[in-house]
């Protein structure tokens, strides 16, 4: 990490924070609240370390609201997690490499690459492909023929587009993600399987960012499009013809089964599944390995496979050890029930 | 899409059907049987949409037997998913890229490159590998020494196949297809690991498709064989010595451990796990995240982990979030049939 | 597999066991001790197989204490099956290739490479990288700058390595493998998010190795830290700043979240997930598809989701389809005691 120094009423500014103390005091970089030293930029996330606030050695704090500074410079702010990101954002970024068409590369006479675009050496770039000006390419990047790629975006090393997928501005892919691989569609023809052409596409709006590995397959016929905003993560499977709104949320080795539509603003913890030919809401949250078989309303918390209501799995799987003795306890009472049965009828009859 | 147009007649028989109407009727595209345009081929695959023939715009109408037509031209065709798969197929065929070794590319001097296969630029091919006429290589495809490839694949960017590895003809890697890494094999040495070489092969057999980021371990000994027609998503883990039959479809995220053997025409749903050292047979179809731990007999439909029979799953499942409630309602009946117990014993001592 | 010949006396000392029969016999390969031919070595792994010794036709055989070998050589062994390992590795050991840059690699002027190191066609250094010597870049391998790379590493094709990561000796990366890929973290700013600059990095110790298409992601601040000797099989995800003790075995498409911290000689099942922040202690075995949700103590055998006691987890699995079983037993026996309720009062008051 590169680290610059940053005054703190830039920070502020930054931030959008209200200042404290001495606006000229410098810092170089983040630190946790109990082990930060000068020179470093503080942060309090939760309310529960407010006692280590006058301990604290760093240069300044960021602080929410209704927070004693003990006396320290500072910054009161209503999010200082957003802070911290935009702070730390600021203190490390790296200069931008020169732009320019490294040697090594392969680069078709049809393609148009905007100024400044870092072409790094064994990128593969085929005919009518697109580079908006400010992107990065890694080496080794291989982008098909056709691809549209916008400004701004951080291509990393063996990512693979293929051919005439579209990607919007400030998109970042990880190392390895394959966008536009084709979708999984086979016409069974006797025993056999015969492949049905994926001609379709695939459309990353802007800011999305794909993880490493991940693969987001193109639509057999039209677009499998993840909207603006949206994070995925490492190892995560997005079949064809797949919607995800904005700013949703997908943690990895998460699967999405083919034509399903999922909404904005929804989180789905890793490795959940989802299958084809479903609609998720909006504001949807599924916890880690979720299983989702149909469509979900919108502003749901769930968990388990098939899910449910969150509080009702963790009810559900708490009981779930007890399954061998509740199931010997019933055979008991069967038992006794019968007896008593006798009894009360030989009783009767007497 | 490269679209060309292709005439009634001809497709016809290209899907092996009957005409119906006018032979020289062309169509350029296929289309949704409810938005296909005049100059498209539309399909019925299901015969709930019957009434959409009737105001279907397409020039021309693939439909199964017993369909109306509604005087409009089209074929007839015992399979119309199998036919839309192959008119799709010509009308989108791309015209082949001419062959040849192309700039920025690695080629060992003893490899054996047939005429026409495209060597894309940033392909490495290493010393003693057979590439069969017509094969594509995409960019950056990494061929390790003693690989012999058939003819007429497709393999996309940054697909890496291992030393030896064996590759049949029509066989297609997806993007970042990993083929013949070390299968996971480690020797307990005290309280570390001593590495098992994995000295084995991978064999795929003609018509084998592997999808994007799938990782193929090459076995200990011996060989890892998928056999002929077997189609493999994303993000799929097959580990050392497994062996899979002809036409078996396995879903994205899916993993098999090793040495486990797979009978043909199996289908396993997204993330099934399927442990090592186990016999499946044939036509066994199991549900996305099946979980199976011992050998399983031909012709089953399974679900859940440990796998069962479907509907008995579906039933257990649908239980499941009952399970707190039944423990409560076991807890009364317990306490009831103790009161009545002691009542009843009562009663019949005085 | 080019195979060798090495003498009984030095495989002897090779495996540290005592020899049996003539020093001077030769094996070129292994073999199954059921079908092991003259020229080859045999192991016998397994008491259970210990009347196939009589009947191997093997040149020699490998066996525990206390195996009567019926007149053949052979060398005792307490550890067989780590005498196999040792043995294969000699039998298979390939010459190292020359080393030296090759051509169609691009290795920065800053970067500092030992004395025959080989860096294949299509790798790409960046500045300051150091690689130590005996290790081998397979084609298309990517090092950012800052990377180190200890000595005889063995790095396949297309796998990545990001900025400032650090890698020991004799590390194996597998293909595709990705290193330092950027921690998913985002502070959420109103319906979108804000990315975390994740400007820690990845260290990954001494016999460390990681499978193809896994992904190792650097630390948010600080390290994702590997330790010594753990090896981890194919697309496996590890988040930023996961710590991992020595000696750990993790399988297939295992995903371990933020921050999580866990102990030396653990093994985890496929496709195990394990939640972030969590603590595992040291010899901590968890079976296939495991889910974990909090800390766990050293010294457990634990399956299901959440884990629990081994044992305990086949007992609850083995009942599982019985539950809708249970539960309709449950309402008739809530309805028979209702009857027996009604019975027995109306008896008290008579």
């Amino acid at each position: 990490m590169t680290e610059r120094k940053a005054k703190l009423s830039d920070l502020a500014v930054l931030v959008g924070g209200r200042l404290i103390g001495d606006p000229g005091i410098e810092v170089g970089s983040v630190g946790p609240i109990d082990s930060a030293q000068p020179g470093q930029m503080a942060f309090l996330f939760n309310k529960k370390f407010l006692n280590r606030v006058s301990t604290c050695l760093a240069s300044a704090l960021i602080v929410p609201p209704g927070v004693d500074l003990c006396g320290k410079p500072g910054i009161v702010v209503e999010n200082p997690y957003l802070a911290f990101a935009k702070v730390l954002t600021m203190l490390t970024a790296e200069k931008a490499p020169e732009g320019g068409i490294r040697e090594g590369s392969s680069v078709a006479e049809t393609a148009s690459i905007a100024d400044g675009v870092v072409v790094s050496s064994g990128c593969r770039i085929g005919d009518n492909v697109e580079v908006g000006k400010g992107t990065i390419l890694h080496p080794n990047v291989v982008l098909y023929p056709n691809v549209v790629i916008g400004e701004d975006c951080l291509i990393h090393a063996n990512a693979v587009v293929r051919e005439k997928c579209r990607i919007g501005n400030r998109v970042i892919l990880q190392p390895g993600a394959i966008i536009g691989s084709d979708g999984f569609g086979f016409a069974p023809d006797g025993e056999s399987y015969f492949k049905i052409p994926q001609v379709g596409i695939v459309v990353l709006e802007d800011d999305v960012e794909i993880g490493a590995a991940t693969c987001v397959d193109r639509a057999a016929l039209g677009v499998t499009l993840i909207k603006r905003g949206t994070k995925i993560d490492n190892l995560v499977q997005i079949a064809h013809n797949v919607t995800i709104g904005e700013n949703t949320v997908i943690v990895s080795q998460v699967g999405i089964a083919g034509s399903t539509t999922i909404g904005k603003h929804c989180t789905f913890g890793g490795q959940t599944a989802i299958a084809g030919h479903v609609n998720i809401g909006d504001n949807v949250t599924i916890a880690a390995r979720g299983g989702v078989a149909g469509n979900l309303k919108s502003d749901q918390v769930l968990s388990g496979a098939p899910v449910m209501e969150h509080r009702e799995w963790l009810r559900a799987v708490m009981t779930f050890p007890k399954l061998p003795e509740m199931r010997k306890e019933l055979l008991r009472l069967q038992k006794k029930i019968a007896e008593l049965d006798v009894l009360l009828n030989k009783g009767d009859k007497s």
